[in-house]
């Protein structure tokens, strides 16, 4: 047990590290494996690991809005210069994995039974199209973040409409990830959410997240979710997140 | 289309009416038959069906934690009294249905294929005890509502611990539910959650939701969320509904 833990808390040291060290600045101009190895420690996995599903790629569920946005900004993560030469561009795009504690047991609670089984909650369905359907995207230099949202038919709250958990829990996401690059390890400790109008399932939204300011260990972060085309206002949100040792994680709080 | 339209309205002009109409000084002294209407318009399900798998019921999922909270809440639902009468108790456990689309088509933009697949968010997977076990009971005299939450393997969010959406989602199905039964059909429009203590994923907690005030269309409500004990603290949070007309859902927005 000790020695399993030992090896955890080096994983997620390792993680930690990572995800504070590669900063906004650096990350810019850093090398496409370097780029990598960075989105995959701000989603909780290890580079040493084979790879497994990228979940923020598109598939067969995406629609024409989901693709036309994806397209939109992954154009804009390699970018062609003058003589052909490729560039990265202002944004990045964020790989996505349904898993965490393959290599995080998770606090002295969680039983091994529990362990072998867990799965990031956004991405804890097969079916595709059913749930979560999102991709996110960083621009260093504006220090915003951008997910794109495809509201699946299993999110429903009031009739027809996606439920006010499903939206905070994606709000929670992309700005959790924003938190995450800017901060390194963070916990969310306040979300407040103003829901201005109803989002029908099947629909597929704009989250953009944005940093208000830093202090300490603290990370403010504004965000709107918004109608594909910008033109409908879902929801405004605030959101605080604190800075968090790993080992707070790993032994329980 | 139009028939079928103004059948969906007539299943949610009694759907709206009753939730409405059984104000809780007239539920606390309605018959069972009401309350059992009342407690499925709550819901979202008409009373002229067949009766679908009320997901509030225990199943072999639920550990010993739920399974005490849930015999201390059910106990007071109906109370044996001298000379072996049976009358209804302070608390009233609320069934749960995992549709509302089959009875209604969610506005303009929905498409069939969406229609028939929708199921409501915190009910979506089959898998007993994988994400949301939950029991909610209500108790008119203290216009309190009660929640009790096991939390499943599918809800990751930090390494080992249940994702803040997720909490955000069980936190609105709550202080929704309480909401409805106070002021007929509503949507959620303010929550504010400050989470204080990480929730490892497996845990049973309780969530309480009380009356703040009412004014006009409004509903406002806070919330917390407690170790099955009430010895920790894991988040408090306030809400505000406001009253919705069912056509504005039916018709989009």
């Amino acid at each position: 047990m000790a020695r399993s833990l030992g090896r955890l808390c080096l994983g997620f040291h390792r993680l930690g590290t990572l995800s504070s060290v590669v900063s906004p600045p650096s990350l810019s101009s850093s090398s496409g494996s370097v780029r990598t190895i960075f989105a995959r420690a701000m989603m909780g996995l290890p580079s040493f690991l084979s790879q497994p599903r990228d979940f923020s790629l598109p598939n067969s569920s995406w629609g024409s809005e989901m693709m036309r946005l994806y397209q939109q900004y992954n154009s804009q993560c390699e970018m062609e210069m003058e003589g052909g030469e490729k560039q990265e561009g202002p944004w990045q795009r964020l790989p996505s994995y349904n898993r965490f504690l393959k290599y995080a047991p998770g606090g002295v609670y969680l039983s091994q039974m529990i362990h072998s089984k867990a799965r990031l909650f956004t991405r804890n369905i097969r079916n595709p199209g059913a749930t979560f359907e999102y991709v996110l995207f960083f621009n260093s230099e504006e220090q915003k973040c951008v997910g794109i949202f495809q509201a699946g038919h299993l999110l429903e709250g009031p009739p027809g409409h996606v439920h006010g958990g499903a939206i905070a829990t994606m709000i929670d996401t992309v700005v959790g990830a924003h938190a995450n690059i800017l901060s390194g390890p963070v916990v969310t400790a306040n979300l407040n959410v103003n829901y201005r109008r109803l989002i029908p399932l099947g629909s597929t939204l704009v989250i953009e997240s944005s940093l208000d300011k830093k202090e300490a260990k603290k990370v403010f972060i504004t965000c709107k979710v918004t109608s594909s085309d910008g033109s409908k206002l879902h929801t405004d949100s605030t959101a605080l997140f604190v800075s968090i040792k790993i080992s707070h994680l790993l032994l329980g709080s």
